[in-house]
């Protein structure tokens, strides 16, 4: 058994795993659900996104504790057409949800060469990256999005109506490294707004707006007001579409339906997701589309950099080779995170 | 016959089409492939994109009088699922090869409640939202895009090496207004830059680079650069994913490997473009969607505008909004533009 102080030390993958599943069966999860949760969080750690990782065990532990997520829910998948599925997540962990959609896309995907799910009935569901990894390790290109809380203003608008949701693309590369993008609609998150006023510095006035949606330089006001989406209108509109696939085509709440993660972490906030799967085996062989994403990959590669100490890189390009790193030397937890695992884990019988 | 001064008077959409399809039967396209091209032009001028229709007779005509685009191609269509599809345009006009590639993608979502139509071998298609709008009126939503010629340098590259590549997104709204999103991935058409560069005034340093790929407030070293793509590695990521889809999965060129529009107007581009359909009607009734549709615009329009004299717009609005008046009130075309119609249109023996 580890003591508390084994924070500091790396975690093997494994380990994670292992870890995380026993603390979300202490959350009440059957182990199969557990182990699905896991596997999306431990991936997100993987790839650096601690954010999104197993920290997400405080957020997600609250709200299945006073019962704003259910533990044990009745997903249904429903396939409205031979490439099309509607999944209901009952208000499950979100990335237990995303898991569904995910398999019941690419199971319609195999069948029908595209294959479309989209889930209601859901939560946070973690990064998009892990998906589109899951997705192009077994041979598909994807396109999955989110939708959020409300923290974005309607361009031009002055309250928080749509939420800064986000869209992931992949494309596998057999044998090689795929191109995953994973993006909010945001220019910046707010912490590095909360980083420039703790440094006393100004922003660039396309970073937020005031509380009356007027573009600020000051991180005091935008901290009070809301997040630019990239792009101005551009970002704006792409946010919306995020919203009308995830959230209302899904049949999910959208735009200030969602209920507040953090102000009623007892209410469901029926978030929607969207999946769009495309088998790539359909399209060429494997060695037709390892040559061209080779080729794609390198055409970047070799722009000389403006900054000769920053190579061009591709997106999916950082997180990847984290993974690859950390797969070797462990992954750091922080001790909050570690502590809130072991907590929960120690609550199943052994 | 109208004089050469009728160019001051408004057409209307049936003068337009007849027009259009006249000029590209007069560049040796058969009648039925020069009324699909002039359809998506017409449109886009309804729809205030004049940059994008029936101007467009020049450059399109240039390619097709010295045989960089075929004007006659043996388009061909094949299924390689029962929900994806492979389009060859030949070396089409754009807008021919876009419109077989969307009816193909509808065809299939009509039967498998999801189409995606992957194109190769094709050219400029005009913008995005007629497709999206086409796609609407017939109760899909869509996901559309293509890539382009390369204007853009990788995110810290300093060579072009990827397109302004366009992606558009509709959803289908019964008894009203769609919404329809049609973006580049620049933060600015270059038009912008000149104009800026005319009332000798300095740009932003978000809008592009020097021609070494730094970040400028010059304008005119800014022409002499490479635009920046909407929020930085975001906007870089969202790009390369369009060609992705659009260039490399559809065994199109992609990247570099596009030949330049106006540099080797003799030879192929070979463009790719995705097109992506969701039957709607298998996910709720007309009722349904159209409650939702409507609570979901009410929703942005109900936000307090920032400044009380540019209420909040959701995107498609403002295009529509002209497609509406120039139905009634009819279009006028630019001198330029008219008179080449005309000419061409005279070719077609009577």
């Amino acid at each position: 058994m580890k003591a508390p102080n084994a924070t500091i030390a790396p975690l093997t993958e494994p380990e994670l795993l292992d870890l995380g599943t026993r603390a979300f069966r202490g959350l009440g999860l059957p182990e199969r659900d557990a182990q699905q949760v896991t596997r999306i969080l431990v991936l997100a750690d993987l790839f650096g996104l601690t954010t999104h990782g197993l920290s997400r065990i405080e957020s997600y532990g609250e709200r299945l504790n006073v019962g704003g997520i259910a533990r044990t829910p009745r997903i249904t998948v429903q396939k409205v057409a031979p490439a099309l599925v509607k999944v209901d997540g009952d208000n499950g962990v979100g990335p237990l949800v995303g898991m569904h959609a995910l398999e019941a896309a690419m199971a319609a995907a195999r069948e029908c060469g595209v294959g479309v799910a989209l889930a209601r009935g859901s939560n946070h569901f973690g990064p998009i990256s892990p998906y589109s990894l899951i997705a192009a390790e077994a041979g598909f290109a994807s396109i999955i999005g989110s939708n959020a809380t409300t923290t974005i203003a309607p361009w031009g608008g002055s309250d928080a109506r749509l939420g800064n949701s986000p869209i992931g693309f992949g494309v596998p590369h057999p044998g090689g490294d795929p191109f995953l993008l994973d993006m909010a609609m945001s220019v910046v998150a707010r912490a590095k707004i909360r980083n420039a006023l703790k440094r006393g510095e100004s922003i660039p006035d396309t970073w937020g707006t005031d509380s009356q949606g007027r573009p600020t330089t000051s991180p005091a006001a935008a901290l009070d007001g809301f997040l630019l989406p990239i792009g101005g209108h551009k970002g704006y509109g792409l946010a919306l579409m995020v919203d009308l696939f995830a959230g209302l085509l899904s049949d999910a709440a959208y735009l200030t339906h969602v209920k507040s993660w953090s102000d009623a972490p007892d209410q469901p906030q029926n978030l929607g997701h969207f999946f769009i799967l495309i088998d790539t085996s359909r399209l060429g062989s494997p060695s037709w589309l390892e040559a061209r994403m080779r080729d794609f990959a390198g055409i970047l590669h070799d722009s000389p950099a403006s900054d000769p100490a920053r190579p061009v890189i591709v997106p999916g390009e950082i997180e990847l080779g984290k993974m690859r790193r950390q797969r070797r030397e462990g992954v750091v937890l922080d001790a909050t995170t570690y502590d809130l695992l072991q907590q929960y884990a120690r609550r199943v019988p052994a």
